[in-house]
This record gives structure tokens, C-alpha cells and sequence, in this order.
């Protein structure tokens, strides 16, 4: 089992629209249908091209496709997963969800066969939405996660890989847990302190004044806060119990810092500066390099 | 007194050497002369044609100016007035600190007359540094905020105000310790978080790999933990009482934020989120309309 000849794509937002677009373009010879609730989304994809065709539900998408990709508002994705491997058992479904043991709990407490469910995440997606924010650059050089159980049946794994190796990214296996983990620190925690920054800024009284006086460095530092209020909530609340203890690990660590400055303490404030400027060097650096590292 | 004729620029780092360099391509005709302790920017600087020509001390370059401009960090800055004030009274001094209220209580410390000297921020700047990131669009439309007491002169001022105004920037006046507040929320905030934020991920023992699946937005959300460490230290702990005061208000949103995730509260983190969003919308709106609004 290669790549699919026949992709459904259910949902089509920023992510799902950009990997049909995506597709369209690196592999023309793929037949592509779309899905969504909103029917309008279905006949702007296709009135730009993105797809051959609309379907008319999730159950007849799953059965005309080989694969089938769930790209909807994470806490809806267990709900179509079930409904589209009890459709059609034979057809390979895999997801983009951000969160992932949540996903898998939803899917084992349904009880259904799980063989030919790949659980992926391309860690790849910007403040925009949309179908109309589609973008066919989306993914490439980009990461794919794909977080399978030891009952995924390995070519459909090979199936899911071939998909998104075709758009031009780099996938990698992980654990569910640790995926959650790491997508808790380097994405979830990000969120929850850009929104709250923002929403902390806009309730002193003189925000209107404080937004006036704001920098460069203030918008791309928010840029993330214009992100989806709804998908950002089901994200946030899906992974809860992790990002939980990393909003602890980071309180913690802005209190220290907060405690030195009351005190004055010049160097454990310097060296605090200077560990993250470090950090921030590699981590830039390991980005330059990630299409080598992979 | 409108525009002077010979400006002097102590400290030719980032925002020194932008002014210069901004200055000779708006107004040829002013002479400018620069200062450093590290004489090798000095020569920089005039190599690169920014500065007419370097001066031996702060004193003569005080003396020989009819404007001084002090660009070192925020810490240097008063010591650097009083000098500059005593050696040349007649001489307008200003400064582009990003603290205010420290500055003004060390120069009423040591007693020195201020009717000379106009406090000044311009309210711009890059995480990079050194005259070799001068940026002689640093300036265009960005706002810089003069913060004059009581006794500061009203030709000084309008010296002050014609200078920044020649590089394109808009120039407000504010009351000091009202300033300190502002850019104690729309900047030394958001670069204590950011700090804080990298310096918690690299705690974490799989760091390395934490940072290979950080997407762009993390690149964003952390650009300004790159900022000089050194610099950032002296402007956080110059008003770190301010600060103090506006972290304190950070973790209220935060540990409430945090709370309604753990009681999985969708509407009051839903209600957050779009509060959030929402008000970046209007700072959005404010920014592309700064210009018309000043």
C-alpha cells in the first residue's frame, strides 16, 4: 500500500484546503474529493480547483476514497473518525489534530477497530483560516507527526507517509503522550500566554492608549492571539491535563525571575536573559537545519 | 531654536547609529559627530559614512554639539547627562532610554540644572544590535515619546521634537512615570515572558527536541528573547517596580486562564480567547492607522 489514488478530505480550513491544494499541485494525477459542514467551503474548494468534487456526507467520502483525512476543529475528530472506519473498514483514515491522546481515548472508549486509523499532526499552520487562507507551501519542509498504537496496521502508517511526503513534508513517529507533551510546551503554552498577555493589556483601563504605544515586537509577539478563538478552545481544553502542569512549569519559572528583579538581583537576571538568548540560538539553528536533521 | 546644526550621538549601538545614519540621508546638511567607549564603532560608524567624524569624550562632544543625543543603555544614561549638562549648559541634551522615571530621579539626585535636558524613548528598535544593524527606516512613523518636567525648557523641546520629526517619526509628550507604565505593558512584559517562556522549554530535559517541533509560530512568539541580555537586564530592573506591579496582573489572567482549563470550563476560555483576539484586532487597526491618528 502506497500512496492513495483517491483522497477524501473532511474539513476544509486552513489545513485541509491547504493540503488539497497541496496535493493538487505535487501529485495532479490524485483524485481529490472535500467534505464540510459548511457547504459553501465545499464549492469554493472546488470552484478554485482545490478538488474534483464535494460528497455528500462523511460516510460516502469514506467509502469512495482510499484515504481519508480528518482536518476538522479537534474534539470533532473521534466523532468522524468512528463514523468513517465503520463506513467504509477498508479505507485508511488519518486526522491533523493538534492534541492526540484525547483522540485515541475517544476512539478506544467507541470500541471500534482501530487497524486503519493513522493519527497524524502536521506541526504546521499560521493565524489565518479559512478555506480561502489555503496555501499550497503550507507543509513543505514542514513536520508531520504521526503517532501510532501498537495495533495500526503498518501500511496504512506507509499510506498516511506517502501523503504527506508528497507535499513536502518530513514525517516522524512519536508516542501520543509525548507528542501531547511536546506540542503543550512549544505551541499550547504559547497560546495561552499571547492570549492571556493580550486579554490582561485590554482590561487595564487605558488600553486603548497602551495599544497606541505598542511596537513591532508587541505584534509579532501576539501575532498568535489572532488565532481561532473556537479551534484554540477545543485544542486547549482537549490537552488540559498536560499543558496543565506545563502553565505550572512556566509560572514557576516567572516567578524566579520576577523575584530576582524585585531584588534587584542583577546577575541572576542576566543569567536567566542570557540562558534564553542561548537557547533561542540553538533553537534557530536547529530550524535552518531541519530538512538535513530529518 | 528649530533644528540644530551639529548633532553629537553618544553611543553608537543600534539606536545611535540608526539616528545617524537616518539623519544624514533626511538632512545632509546637519553635522553629526559620534562618541563610544568602543572605539572601533566609532570608526564603523564613519567608515560607513554615518558620522562626519568621532570626538575624544562625551564632554567635547557636548561642547562642540548644539544637541547631544545619549544612546547607551538605560543604566549610563544619567551619569552621561550630568557630564554632558555640566561640561556644555548650553547644549540640549536628550536621551532614547526606554525607562524614564530612573533617569530623571538620578539626575535630581546628583542636582544638576535640567532646564536643558528632554527625556526622550523612541518607541522602536529590532532584537538586533551593533552599527552594523543600523536602519535608517528605524524611525519612519514610529512614535517616539518626550517626557519633559516642569522646568524643561520649551526651545529645548521643539529641538528635540524637529530632530525626530526630520527622521520621519512622530513625537508625543507624556508625563513620565505614565510612560514607565505603557512600556512596562506593551514591552518589558512581553520580553519577560518571552525570556521566561525559552528559559522554561530549555529547563525541560528533552529540550533539543522540544525546540526541532516548534513551528513558526513559536519562531515569532520568542523573537524577542533574542534582544540583547545585557541591555534587557538594565531596562528591566530600571523599572522594576512598575514592572513588578504589571507582572503581578499577567499571573492574575494567567492562573485564571489556567483554572478555567483545569475546571474545563469551555464558555469563560472561550470568552478569553475571543476577548483577546478582539482587542489585537483593534491594536491592529490602530497600528495601520498611527500615522493619521498623531
Amino acid at each position: 500500500m502506497s500512496i492513495p489514488q483517491h483522497v477524501a478530505i473532511v474539513g476544509l480550513g486552513l489545513i485541509g484546503a491547504s493540503l488539497a491544494r497541496a496535493l493538487r499541485a505535487a501529485r495532479p494525477d490524485i483524485r481529490l474529493s472535500g467534505y464540510d459542514e459548511d457547504r459553501e467551503s465545499v464549492a469554493r474548494a472546488q470552484a478554485l480547483g482545490f478538488i474534483d468534487a464535494g460528497v455528500p456526507s462523511i460516510e460516502a467520502a469514506a467509502c469512495e476514497a482510499d484515504c481519508l483525512v480528518v482536518a476538522t476543529p479537534v474534539r470533532t475528530i473521534a466523532d468522524i473518525v468512528v463514523r468513517a472506519l465503520q463506513a467504509a473498514p477498508d479505507t485508511v483514515v488519518t486526522d491533523t489534530g493538534s492534541v492526540k491522546g484525547s483522540i485515541l481515548a475517544r476512539l478506544t472508549e467507541a470500541g471500534v477497530p482501530m487497524g486503519r486509523f493513522v493519527p497524524g499532526h502536521p506541526v504546521a499552520g499560521s493565524e489565518r483560516f479559512g478555506v480561502d487562507a489555503a496555501d499550497a507551501e503550507l507543509f513543505q519542509d514542514r513536520r508531520v507527526i504521526v503517532t501510532p498504537t501498537a495495533t495500526t496496521e503498518a501500511p496504512a502508517i506507509a499510506m498516511v507517509e506517502a501523503l504527506w511526503t508528497a507535499v513536502g513534508a518530513h514525517v516522524e513517529r512519536m508516542d501520543a503522550a509525548h507528542h501531547d507533551e511536546v506540542l503543550a510546551a512549544t505551541s499550547h503554552l504559547p497560546h495561552v500566554l499571547a492570549y492571556a498577555l493580550v486579554d490582561c493589556l485590554s482590561a487595564m483601563e487605558d488600553r486603548r492608549e497602551l495599544f497606541a504605544y505598542a511596537a513591532g515586537g508587541f505584534r509579532d509577539f501576539t501575532r498568535i492571539a489572532s488565532s481561532s478563538p473556537h479551534m484554540w478552545r477545543d485544542i486547549l481544553l482537549d490537552n488540559r491535563e498536560v499543558l496543565d502542569t506545563t502553565i505550572g512549569a512556566f509560572e514557576q519559572t516567572l516567578a524566579q525571575l520576577r523575584s530576582d528583579l524585585r531584588n534587584a538581583d542583577d546577575e541572576a537576571v542576566l543569567r536567566t536573559l542570557q540562558r534564553a538568548r542561548s537557547a533561542r540560538e540553538r533553537f534557530l539553528s536547529l530550524m535552518e537545519h531541519a530538512h538535513t536533521e530529518v
